[in-house]
């Protein structure tokens, strides 16, 4: 795509080497590196306990155990969207007290910052497409759409998307995703055969935000990792109560970085603030059932584990079946002093696609 | 596009002619034929009176008056969504009393019926599209999607998609749109620079159902039109009182039509049952945002008058602002004999395009 | 994609599973049984012998040995194209008497058959794209095109685009192309990084066509294969001599079948007449660079042996580099009863693509 | 297209606004500045004449004439590849003397300059797309593209492509292209009706290279115009003379400016040495079927007559069907002082498209 191959050639190998393909790439090498002589059961993955989510002492790792069958079936392909239940409808309803809706992401547009080689072209075809027809004199415009389009904008990551190579180096023989799904199974060039995004039920939720930029007093910087300590001064100063955050809710974190869209894209795709593994256990063990962010991956990139490359990708997603909304927006949530909200956001049923663009609304 | 050519060669001329290009055509035609001499002042357009919209003797007219300025402003680009306020919403949420959710529109998928040579093309690039990275061996998919994006499957029309070719025969050289905008002033081969389909406000709102299908005791039949009268038959029937549809609110009509999706693709294409001039009429009367159906025009194809071609996009879209969703799915409510509901929507906002994907919900 | 849907639904699963992918799913299957317990050395693949080729006896075998390194060099990615040499170009003008150009392909549009989900679509974007600019008020139009750009159409496959699965069953671990190339080192969803159509150099060479119909008295028949007596009976018919056919020449077929395009694609695209194992190393003796025909194969299919599938593309193309140009139109040809010509292609060199597009020339 | 937003954000206004659209958009305006009170009848367009042709005193301008039928016939939809004939490919192969073939084109990849909003999009669909089928266990690849397939990399424009709208400002009721053909009549969104590249017969001429760096000593600069003055010199140089030039040969330009491909892409695009009007007028002249260049418009931008856009695709193609070979590569043939070559190229032949990709070649 013209995207990166411009991009490099403007700006040389510093800039490409720091963008998203960059960090996969070095996470590749330096990985390649420290594994020798690992072994391959070293990367078995396991759920998260209470008492790791608690953390002390040492950084908490990513699970090395067996992560399936998930706990919403063996055969689950929704994940933590099987938490909206009409239960769950009637206790967000309640926090709707104004009527007000927020508009919690960007706009589509090609301007927009896009990740590796990723595409969006969009054309009007014909002026007009067709007509005029009738004594009425109909005439109409269509567009045409080429893009990665549950991977570009503001977008759900489907439980399709990110999985584990069980093997080392080359052997794709075994990849594994949510609930165990196999690539061998399902991965197919006209779409995914499980584990579509159409999978994924309609989000009604109650959504909490976290925003760090009032507890750092500044944006966070990439590679920047947000604690469970900071979670909890972010609460506080937003008079909130952690014990307010219930199993199958929501949680979303302003880091600032999402200031950078548009205005420096370059930088905002070379890395990013984010949680860190620790808040991925405390969001597992609060089974909520998304994470959200104003930023690419919501997670903390480069991670602080330099061997480890996008690790809450493989903790929620692969090994729990949580969510990831990226590059969210939250400016009028934040200005408005609203940090709890109606999360409503239903994917767009692509069936066998990865992932699904579209912006949430957030209703107080 | 393939589509449209393979079935052209596999099933001929008859049902060709019967798609909606067909009835493009063939309105085109007649109404060439019909407009011999017919002065352009035919077609200045008008606003509807509630004179008109009572009806009685003869049959409801498309307006012949300029409608241009909007009541929602001279500049207006978002129409009808403009009723999406504070107060609406806490309206509608008093609907909600079970907390649960219906979807109300169909998967995307290769197999949906798609009109004239739209197209619909997914691909997942890669198996898988990266990775792995990382000792995690993190490998993701991505898919690629070549679409009509905002005009296939479930789809919301934008306010630029219809519009109105001011002089006859060929003469492009002035097409209004809602609000009187100009093609020449916003229509571009890289997206609309107005009307764009981003400038709908997302829609929550109360949605009244009227299901034909008991009051014909059938599947409706294409060109078949609902009339003012149908709707009150079918409101009685479900216990519902039209004076309690309100500015703002949101109707849908399920004429059983939509059970050929996928199953007879090229029936579903060939016409439809619908609302005409003189529902349209007390649409506009009622002060609606939107009407929506279980077919692809949601209204009366062909018309009544064959001399126009959907002249309900003209009426509603054109010349009101008033949004239309096509290809809806009501089965769940039906089955739960749920007439009334929130209709929460919120349109997938590239900016410049014609119209909207994604499935809205019926929360009750 | 829509078409095979579609058609799908139009015609039921008679002609689906005698479309390509219906072959490939039945030989699939069938060889799935018939490997069941077979070694995984059965499939090492070996050159073809002159012995082999004599034929006589039992029919000939796809065959078993490891095909790699190339004739060419270990590292060679041009396979069979290396033959294009200026002594092959001033060999080949010779021939040039009448100084007339014959186009041997057939246009490209949304009315060609299409094999599997494949997909052309192509729009006009704007109307007109740009302008009017400059006092001369330019305008201009361009076009957008959404396709399997290397696969549809007239096309000549690449070596990138056939290989084989060294091992049984799920195990994608070990899969190699022409020269051993595998597709661990060069398959990438943004462009395969090895044996892209850009490294196969331009053809100019002597073509010899094979004209089956006055042989047969007919169009052939699917399954129906051209041997290498065939080829004696129609060199005979044109008086033409078997030893004039040399190395570095291209051969082509004309079976008749080619008449169904766009008159009946679904039939077009359920099997077709061609060359067989036996004509392969007959090809692969005489060491031509290329074979071509009037099918969207050039190999006959369903192949006699049931339990393989397009297995030229693996004894031509995958074991020994030899190119096959696919959709050929030979009317022109046969018509001036011109059997000898100068086959002039240059591929279109798209990086990292499977195939090419494009209309070869024949010159005499 | 995101490629154009980013390199705006990248680089501002000054870079932005100096690439094709930026010279677009100043000549519109300059342009329009100039249009006030311009009769419309000024650009009423004219064949040239010999005398215009030889130049001297005033520069040469634009004919004002109405420049159609064309000299081809009234229907006349090849333009000047309607000098394709036997005769013709038999006067061109008595300059194949060595057998040698140049490739005169650039490889397409995501890497290479785009023109505005272009976009190329390259995909491998799958990993692999397709198998293991058969005993034989093929696997294969398809890839995947979109883009504006005959507006990018080196490309032959068509005679749809570029027009003239004949009336002022924003009436574009009236555009007309080569042979009068009016968008009226053959703009679709689905691929024009007329004048789509499948009309143009394929290319077998004999070519002469104009080497212009030895002439200047250095690279040409933007805005630097080549003329015949220039021709002479470079023809001298060449050891060849101007009356060897006949009709139906084509004409190239090398100035140096395309070594800047893919090494400096934003500068590339910036604008381009190349011809003006006085040497459009000497090619309309010698009646040439084509001009090309190493250059994306083959002539000279900004036209030393600010208040002209692109004049030369006027004068040349909408005005006399005489075709346009873009970004062409000759470094092959000057480093062995080939400077007389055969020109062979086949358009790809989309039926309705504005242009072909594809790289010719150049035999001696």
């Amino acid at each position: 795509m013209s995207t990166e191959n411009e991009r490099e050639l403007a700006q040389g190998e510093e800039v490409a080497s720091a963008d998203r393909r960059g960090f996969l790439r070095t996470a590749g090498v330096s990985g390649a590196t420290a594994l020798a002589g690992a072994a391959y059961g070293k990367f078995a993955l396991a759920p998260v306990t209470p008492a790791q989510a608690a953390g002390s002492g040492s950084p908490p790792k990513l699970s090395e155990q067996k992560w399936w069958p998930s706990k919403w079936g063996a055969d689950d392909e929704a994940g933590a969207s099987n938490h909206m239940t009409p239960a769950k409808v009637l206790e967000s309803i309640r926090w709707i007290k104004e009527g007000k809706v927020y508009k919690l992401g960007h706009d589509y547009e090609s301007g927009m910052p896009l990740f590796g080689k990723r595409a969006f072209t969009l054309r009007i075809i014909g002026g007009p497409t067709g007509g005029p027809f009738g004594e009425n004199r109909l005439v109409y415009h269509d567009e045409f759409l080429a893009a990665e389009i549950g991977q570009v904008g503001t977008q759900l990551d489907g439980l399709g998307h990110a999985g584990v190579q069980m093997a080392g180096a080359g052997d794709k023989s075994e990849m594994r995703f949510y609930n165990g799904h196999a690539a061998s199974e399902f991965s197919d060039a006209y779409g995914l055969k499980k584990l579509g995004i159409e999978k994924c039920k309609p989000f009604f939720t109650r959504g909490h935000l976290v925003d760090m930029v009032p507890v750092k007093g500044r944006m966070m910087e990439p590679g920047e990792e947000i604690t469970v300590a900071d979670i909890r001064s972010a609460l506080q100063k937003q008079n909130m109560q952690e014990g307010d955050i219930k199993p199958g809710d929501a949680i979303f974190f302003n880091t600032g970085w999402g200031r950078l869209w548009k205005q420096n894209n370059d930088k905002f795709n070379s890395g990013e603030p984010g949680i860190g593994l620790e808040v991925a256990n405390w969001v597992i063990e609060k089974d909520l059932c998304l994470t959200g962010g104003d930023t690419w991956a919501v997670e903390v990139v480069p991670n602080p584990d330099k061997t480890l490359a996008f690790p809450l990708h493989t903790a929620l997603q692969t090994q729990h079946g949580i969510y990831n909304h990226e590059n969210l927006f939250f400016d009028g949530l934040i200005a408005d002093k609203k940090y709890q909200f109606v999360y409503i956001f239903t994917p767009l049923p692509i069936v066998g696609a990865t992932g699904s663009p579209g912006v949430p609304i957030g209703v107080v």
